[in-house]
């Protein structure tokens, strides 16, 4: 598949009768909308001249103060200068790429990772090094025998790429043990730590994980976004980041927008002064976790033959399909049966991953996502019986550079 | 001066108590700010779920549509799919620009030409080569000189980069003309057009000029914004492109912000519905023409030794400066006389530029003006003065590169 063929499956997937697992879509039919609408009539009426007007190519210090407060639930002590408001995280992204990598330059990522990422760096021409990461995040011994292999040939990585939290796809969670580790690890081979974390306050079970940008101010750039913990229609995404490279996001946001919307930034801010944030973060964890119940529920009642790890916070199942299944050659049949999900190979560089999905439990509501999985599973049953008959449906990935899939979708 | 200083002087011109005719920031005083508050609050109670999620690459169909009508006021004929919604029209040269040009491509512009896209041309590695424009925009004579001379040296253009309307920052407009004479010798030359349009329906006497997108919709890439004609603080600019750049755009679009803010879009689009933006526009360029009429009678009054044009739209007057003045170094002093401007060296690729300055009367009341232009004569005859005394204050400016100045003072 092209592609132009996945952008017309997933148009065909956003119909309402589909029931999709595929997007990143929050649910964000829980928030107060007559409460915001309120405020942003207020915030219009008392400082729409400020909200209707160009801003700082930085962003606006207020909403700069407001971060702050909310990257301190996870350890980090940032100063309101240390921020850089982004059009969301995606920008971050396409920022820092542009920043430091050159066309051939290797970024280290984990196996799987995020497919917007992937984009990006494919679009600064870089080389993506994928990591193994298993049910305690990035492997440090991995991470540590993949720089050192790269480094004796020569190829010294830039960038470590990583979702330390409820990884998008793999679901996974860094150990806390570990992130120490592999901080030292990249400290040693001069490796810059670029830590994505959209999710981070998402988590069912416990407190946020310490970022590791609370170990390590100068060594790691922490992309963070109001998308999930509020709303992605106004995005604002943010970049913490030391003093140098911060003056060159700023330049560089200047020149690929001028500056920030005032609008959204002002209208994150009222939400953060006027609505209790907090509340609604605990709202979305609980029913994110009685979603990912549902999904985990549904796929070991109908599709025992294949695997999957339970995340403990985020939006993301990560599947292994029975043996010989291609999710890839697959998903047409899939939307057919209506239902929708992203095929493992959009989340990797090189083409691997047609053996694993990624199912989305954040947005369909539990009774959907259980129809959804009867739906795939009786999918996954035909084509299981065509692998008993003819072999393996499973065919090698010739381009992998055909996984654009629309990114709003994938978000 | 490096870019540094420049930033440094730009903050303290940001005060209150100096009279800024540096920034392109419009006049949003003007809006009914109770009016917008209301339908912003109405948006997000009816429409909120649509207005807080993402979107679509492209942008929401609804608005497009209705961008096919803005620009039906210039005789452009495009359909909702030709167009592409960005952060602003800036981040569509960004795009544009990352699509087409590869570093060391030739592009053509104006001389002078507008600041922030020289710094996107820049960040791509493009070399930018002026072409002379005269009191009716562009010269057709000097642009066949320049694109033959170019094909002479194995140096072909790719792009033409062009403001036909009410220039940023030299005021002219494209007689009508010339209009199809420029698309001729494009199309003959084999190079793209760039038409960059923010001001085109801020004219102060006649109905708007028919868009070079008018005459050719396939050699032609259109640029527009609402951000004079409504408000910058939502960042909303478009894209029309012909289908195989438009599907580009997209996919480019989606790399660097996933997609353009919902909330955004919803609000411009309640804004055209709810507004009569029309009747606005015309406020508008009644308010614009007695500032620009301020301006240009106190340049008469105060500095009569310096030339300038008479802008028949937009928000710029571009003034040569009496002989042996130095627009770049002269700058600090004005700062401390309380008034600010652009030197002309912002808008050329090569550091020429500095016996001109860029006044806008956008922003400032008329008064305001008026005190502006006479601190200016202050500052102006000082300098005068000790040329007259001491020969020239002009510099050769040795580094173009440093003109970095926060692109939103310059929009």
């Amino acid at each position: 598949m092209r592609a132009s063929e996945i952008r017309a499956l997933f148009s065909v997937a956003n119909r309402p009768e589909v029931v999709s697992l595929a997007g990143g879509m929050p649910f964000i039919e829980g928030l107060p909308l007559d409460v915001i609408g309120e405020a942003m009539d207020r915030l219009i009426r008392t400082r729409g001249t400020r909200a209707l007007q160009y801003g700082s190519g930085q962003g606006e210090e207020s909403l700069r103060e407001r971060i702050t407060e909310v990257v301190a639930m996870e350890g980090v002590e940032a100063h309101p200068d240390d921020i850089t408001v982004t059009t969301g995280s995606q920008q971050a992204l396409d920022l820092v790429t542009r920043i430091f990598i050159d066309p051939g330059d290797v970024i280290v990522a984990e196996a799987p990772s995020y497919v917007g990422a992937l984009g990006v760096f494919r679009s600064y021409q870089a080389d993506v090094v994928h990591v193994e990461l298993d049910a305690d995040g990035l492997v440090p011994a991995a991470l540590e025998a993949t720089l050192s292999r790269l480094a004796a040939e020569g190829r010294r990585a830039k960038m470590l790429y990583t979702i330390p939290n409820f990884h998008n796809p793999a679901g996974v969670t860094m150990s806390v043990e570990r992130r120490p580790q592999i901080l030292e690890i990249c400290r040693r081979h001069g490796v810059l730590v670029v830590e994505d974390n959209p999710y981070g306050l998402l988590g069912f079970e416990d407190d946020p994980y310490p970022a590791l940008r609370s170990y390590d101010a100068d060594g790691v750039i922490y992309l963070g976004s109001f998308s999930k913990t509020f709303a992605p229609g106004y995005r604002v995404g943010f970049v913490i980041a030391p003093h140098a490279v911060r003056e060159k996001l700023v330049l560089a946001s200047e020149s690929a927008i001028l500056s920030p919307s005032n609008a959204s930034q002002l209208a994150v801010e009222t939400y953060l002064d006027t609505c209790d944030w907090r509340a609604q973060i605990k709202d979305y964890r609980e029913m994110y976790r009685e979603r990912r119940d549902a999904l985990v529920g549904a796929l070991a009642e109908h599709i025992p033959a294949a695997s999957w790890n339970v995340p403990v916070g985020g939006f993301f199942v990560w599947v292994k399909l029975p043996e010989g299944l291609d999710a890839k050659s697959m998903l047409p049949r899939a939307v057919t049966e209506r239902v929708a999900y992203v095929p493992g190979t959009a989340f990797y560089f090189d083409g691997q991953g047609s053996d694993h999905m990624r199912l989305s439990f954040c947005f369909p509501t539990p009774d959907r996502i259980r129809e959804g999985v009867r739906r795939l599973a009786t999918v996954v049953n035909a084509e299981s019986e065509l692998v008993q008959l003819f072999g393996t449906t499973a065919q090698p990935d010739d381009d992998p550079t055909d996984v654009e899939i629309p990114s709003p979708d994938l978000a």
